[in-house]
């Protein structure tokens, strides 16, 4: 370890000033950044989007083995994952930091070194936030603004019955990437036996600790001329996002489990760990791909694009929502990704 | 207290639905509220503004004396004040939650109360937001959305030299009210010997507790044609925003002792405390008044305006930013008003 400032040698406004020094913005919209009361965009034409996540120390993320500055990267790109999943270019970030003095002004530049390198990368700009103390650990919340024509946004709500369901990339693996590092900790606190072996699983890991939005997935379709009916991004969890869309669209849907994209690393890593590996893809979360749904006639331009699969169809609402297994047993699904409150 | 009902009964999606139940939308920016990925805004051919908070428990708030309803109209207002800042009208909200077990359903409901009251009052729309368990306490950010005519926006470069400096409301007064609670703590916990006293107090605690922000105050000078040259709304103590003002302006100013606007009760409270009340009033923060600086020639134009002050005029750079005091002295500010970090 380098050196270590103590924030308060910098005080907020020097703390503020330092992390968003030389920020350029790229986006037309954005008209006034950091350094007032508010920022300020002009959207002309174009309606805005806004998304909000809190990620708290202990609850989502842990610093034994979550480096700050994938931190950092990681609490970005979630929100652009959101805005991705309204079909639109996420453009404007807001971050609010509470701070607590186990933290120096070194920590806090990793931090922020990560949430600019994805704003880099998504051609996002920093344009505000508030920086604070915290009595307890590391307190993030990120909103993200973002932009879309009005005829290019997608909802939750617009599934037909007939549409195709499809999800990109491969789901499952953001949770065994979890149950690794969780592993390894354990081992590190002496409470486990089993040696922590991370030759090959780099892949898990990644998906885990270095998340990103599908920007391309959503450029494919608009240049392949698909606008999808509904869409989410999957971050509690894949039967959960799909009963808001079921719900919210008032449809049913039937997915087959032998559809569904399941990366062999996991596969081999679920074995292992004696997890089901289709219960990691259906319910464990955080692989920020995309689910959607699009009308049967845009078959033919879908299936030239890479990393997209075809899991099911959207059925009518009586037959509800269903997972038809392997030997073709029908099985409903339910939501289990998100359950921080329970005892 | 009635019945106390554990959030897990009802889980994340359950309290979400909860607390945004029977949401009605007043702004015609607001396209779709809660319920997607993200909230969808039109601003048409008006800007729009984003602002952001971030409270915790411990360090923002003490729950020992602060209601859960004051809080959320509070969490609310101060943000709505930056707005109003910009010369803006907030219109939309957007509402994290971080929450330990400490809280049942009810006390959520109750914070959310006084969040959907500030609201209204307002006329502000909720759009959208995240809730989440928290390990510590209760961790709250808010971002606000708003709009404004390019023409109107007020920035905190524009100041020149002799514009006349003006302050909305009394300074120090919030201030107080929290030296009031304080000490009511203490005397609760049994460490202080002298008994809280509310009597005639009522408005240092209102202060404090309910904030308001000056929607009056930005209506009354656009009645009047008068666009400040700049302005900002004091959170953070009457020096340290001049000096934000005076440093992005490129210029000085001189404020005078006697002109800063002190409310009675708040003099009294000081001398009881063996306070200075100007110290109090430059230095105290949370007040949300309005700082701004107009141009000498909308003088007649400012004197009718109801409990605007005149405390002084900008002035060229050389001569720095200086308090006259009574006796004709100069003292330099200093921002004082921030030190959550300092050891």
């Amino acid at each position: 370890m380098s050196s270590r400032t103590e924030i308060s040698t910098l005080g907020e406004f020097g703390l503020i000033k330092r992390l968003t020094a030389n920020l350029k913005n790229v986006n037309s919209s954005t008209v006034k950044a950091v350094g007032d009361d508010a920022a300020v965009m002009n959207y002309a034409d174009k309606r805005a989007l806004a998304t909000s996540d809190m990620l708290l120390e202990g609850i989502h993320f842990n610093l034994e083995y979550v480096p700050l500055k994938h931190l950092g990267y990681k609490a970005a790109v979630v929100n652009f994952s959101d805005i991705y999943a309204m079909n639109g270019k996420p453009t404007q970030l807001i971050v609010s930091l509470g701070i607590s003095r186990r933290f120096a002004v070194e920590d806090i530049d990793e931090l922020y070194s990560g949430i600019r390198l994805a704003c880099e990368h998504y051609g996002v700009d920093l344009v505000g936030g508030d920086t604070c103390a915290s009595l307890t650990g590391l307190a993030i919340s990120i909103t993200c603004l973002g932009e879309a024509d009005e005829r290019d946004i997608v909802y939750r709500n617009g599934a037909k019955e007939n549409d195709l369901i499809c999800v990109t990339g491969n789901l499952g693996t953001a949770y065994l990437g979890l149950q690794l590092l969780e592993r390894e900790r354990r081992v590190f606190e002496g409470k486990d036996q089993v040696q922590p072996d991370f030759e090959g699983k780099e892949y898990l890991l990644e998906r885990q600790l270095k998340p990103e939005a599908r920007r391309d997935i959503i450029e494919a379709l608009r240049k392949a001329g698909i606008k999808p009916t509904a869409m989410m991004d999957i971050s509690d969890g894949l039967s959960s996002e799909l009963l808001h869309i079921c719900t919210d669209s008032s449809v049913g849907c039937a997915i087959y489990e032998d559809k569904i994209p399941i990366d062999y690393q996991a596969a081999v890593q679920a074995e292992e760990m004696n997890l089901n590996i289709v219960t990691c893809a259906l319910n464990g979360g955080e692989d920020y791909e995309l689910l959607f749904t699009c009308s049967l006639s845009d078959y033919e331009k879908l299936v030239p694009i890479d990393d997209v699969y075809l899991i099911g169809h959207i059925t009518r609402k009586e037959y509800g929502c269903n997972l038809i297994g392997r030997n073709g047993e029908e099985l409903p699904l339910k939501a289990q990704g998100w359950q921080a409150f329970e005892g």
